[in-house]
């Protein structure tokens, strides 16, 4: 809900970690384009490389010229105090947002005190930057939401999920009673991003903007959305049919975009079968085209249009997002996620392209958290050779003629994989990033950001 | 075995991936300290940081001035063209050691073909430097064989298992006739280490020099040892004893050292149980002293003698192993690798504080590849209460108040967990160091380490 703005606490540690842009920054408006793998760790990283370029291949970002890691810290909701050591994208997303610290599930809110914490956009807004967003989720999905909104619940989406309970899923039962807009809050995600001033939203999600607002049963949330200035998009055309000093709000699909490669035949890890003779290997299989996928944007595509958008004298913050690199590895999905970081990459080449145009862009690449996919020996060398994974296990053919093992066992569970509480890989370019530091918190990315953008000295822009 | 010395091909790689030395390098003699943390990945960084310093600490390592990432490469022995990609400590410290891949289990030896790669202390022998290992492992284990050895198996330690075949664990059989003395090979580790010239060489193992030689059944390889001129030490006060000129081994435990830290009353990772009402979630524990470490020396004691022992105006290449991270991993101990993450950690502290006074040290710090312990979270969320790890699992209270889950399930298997592929972390210090790139291959720390010590141009020595 709404209290208040806590910002001035957010920018404590900018001092001890992040060093201050280049001297010799250039004179033109800055830029920063941050770019979130949703999940990727170190282990995501490896599989997408020895599939997609080989064992001895580079991905784009290997080649950045800074490299580092973030911890990934998390409390406890109701002992604030307490570590929690494995985060979940809307704890990481808001860290990244926010410079906050907060307790899992939460969006741009503060951890048990329940305090709106600035993000970002908002701040780049304030200073009369530009804002832009594309995801490959719903743009209501966690990530996104944490640099858009204020709210108790990742899933308090639409005004019908406000309060909900689940009996099958009490994780995702809700109660964001306080945020209802007749309680004097903000509305459910969705609400808020129809009320907000980004200037261009790329991603799925459509499903959550028919439904009803929560002040009048009789208009849609996308109603509202135009209402309040912003033209649709149902195609990239579309948004490069909008003008540049509109604002944009672009909806691809009903809900989390289409992943761009699947196993042969929709295969994915499975739990490995024992008989008589002992471990029964499944066959490796190799990744192909997502039937799904044809016809939705790429995130390349996305991100081009999201960068002649908001290009010009003014300078912005994009935040982009290769979201189901997390959504198909807690699904079992290696194909899924070697596809999702392989467009992760690709937009960072587009980025790396415009930056060189344009110099004073920063460049930033991390995750929001790790997940548990982990890549171990494809078959069990002959001292345990009747001996495999308790969990699901899929062994992929790579087109360099080796054979992958992806392991997935953090639980026993029909519904998701966990994540991994792992540090986290960080990738920079632009102006100064030869002075940061080599390990950092993942809210540091914030205030990385914050700087670059001028809002280092009095961030709350009183 | 020996067949040709094959160095030349190992510097392919130089020009694109290890930039020269600063050009101001020092005029001092230059020494190498390259540490390895066996099996130390980002899991494992993060897993020791948590319990040692707090999610919001740091280690030692992570102040470094470079991080980047390493991809561990190894080859199927058969086929070598075909990639594998998971490796072990034979292949990942042999890629270390001489700049080339090789199979799983072969020590400075080639894949199939078996060809002797030349390692970096011999080719600082050969140039008239001081060499120096020192390792928490057998001396004769994988990790230091790489760095003094070439034959076809890890497991040729000593004469009596030159050729052994073993019917429960046939991974473990052995056939290293062609290595056979008497067949014109360099026999066994053990014998190869007394050939040896290193100048020092501390840590476990005094197990297989107790043994025969091939040659001469009423002589011990550690008789052996002393008559080709070693001196031997069996505590740390012994080595301080022995003349710096003169060639010492210390040997301060049959076989591997003692770790030191163990779970409370020795708990660690287990399979978790189901009752009636579904997970029952085990105990967390916190760690202790492990009794059977208390007169062992420390890795920074060990660390502190040989830079002692090898400190001077000839140069040096000191390797220093912390070999239990790994080891501790496969026998579901967190307790015991988040210690020995510590234990590599405080020697890193010994090799900078000599760096300060001795500017012209490079410092290399990397992992000869993954572990597949991960954090995940220490009790399953609502949605998932009654699902956990099919694997083992260890719910670890941490000294700031928290509980941290560490899943152990790569296989089902009673003897031992797997390792992972996962690319491992790479930090460096000296000169040189800002112009690394920030993501290389494994066997580019033999080539920055060559470089640094003059062997760049003409690295035969010829």
């Amino acid at each position: 809900m709404t209290k208040y703005a806590v910002l001035a606490v957010l920018m404590i540690s900018i001092a001890a970690c992040a060093p201050p842009p280049d001297a010799a920054s250039p004179a033109a408006a800055p830029k920063v384009i941050l770019i979130i793998g949703d999940g990727m760790d170190d282990q995501q990283v490896t599989i997408a490389r020895n599939y997609l370029h080989g064992s001895d291949g580079r991905l784009v970002m290997d080649d950045m010229p800074y490299r580092g890691s973030l911890q990934v810290r998390t409390v406890d909701d109701d002992e604030p105090e307490r570590p929690v050591y494995v985060g979940d994208s809307a704890s990481g997303a808001t860290a990244l947002a926010t410079g906050s610290i907060t307790s899992v599930g939460r969006i741009g809110t503060t951890a048990h005190a329940d305090l709106d914490v600035t993000n970002i956009m908002e701040m780049s807004q304030e200073a009369g930057l530009r804002t832009g967003i594309v995801t490959t989720a719903s743009v209501t999905d966690a990530t996104p939401a944490s640099f858009l909104a204020h709210i108790d619940s990742r899933y308090c989406v639409v005004p019908a999920r406000m309060v909900y309970v689940d009996e099958s899923f009490p994780q995702d039962s809700t109660d964001c009673t306080d945020d209802y807009i007749a309680n004097g809050g903000p509305g459910s995600i969705a609400e808020q991003i129809a009320a907000s001033k980004i200037d261009i939203l790329l991603g799925g999600g459509s499903g959550a903007f028919d439904q009803a607002t929560e002040d009048d049963e009789s208009i849609t949330i996308l109603e509202q959305v135009q209402e309040n200035g912003f033209k649709l998009a149902l195609s990239i055309s579309d948004v490069r049919g909008v003008a540049t000093d509109d604002r944009v709000l672009g909806l691809f699909s009903p809900g989390t975009m289409p992943v761009r490669n699947r196993g042969v035949d929709g295969r994915k890890a499975e739990f490995i079968e024992r008989d008589d003779n002992g471990v029964v290997w499944p066959e490796p299989f190799s990744c192909e085209a997502n039937p799904d996928f044809a016809g939705v944007p790429t995130l390349v595509e996305m991100t081009r249009a999201a960068l002649d958008h908001l290009d010009g004298d003014t300078g912005f913050m994009l935040m982009i997002e290769s979201s189901s690199i997390d959504k198909e590895a807690h699904y079992w999905r290696p194909c899924g996620h070697i596809g999702e970081v392989g467009q992760l990459d690709e937009a960072l080449q587009v980025a790396l392209d415009y930056a060189k145009l344009h110099p004073e862009t920063l460049i930033l690449v991390t995750a929001d958290h790790g997940q548990a996919a982990h890549i171990t020996p494809q078959i069990a060398d002959l001292a345990q050779q009747n001996f495999a994974s308790p969990g699901r296990f899929a062994r992929i053919s790579t087109p360099e003629g080796g054979v992958m093992g992806v392991n997935y066992a953090t639980n026993d569970s029909p519904h998701w994989e966990e994540h991994s509480g792992v540090q986290i890989p960080f990738y920079a370019s632009g102006p100064g990033v030869d002075d940061l530091p080599n390990y950092m918190q993942q809210t540091d990315v914030f205030h990385i950001a914050a700087r670059h953008l001028g809002f280092g000295d009095s961030p709350t822009g009183d």
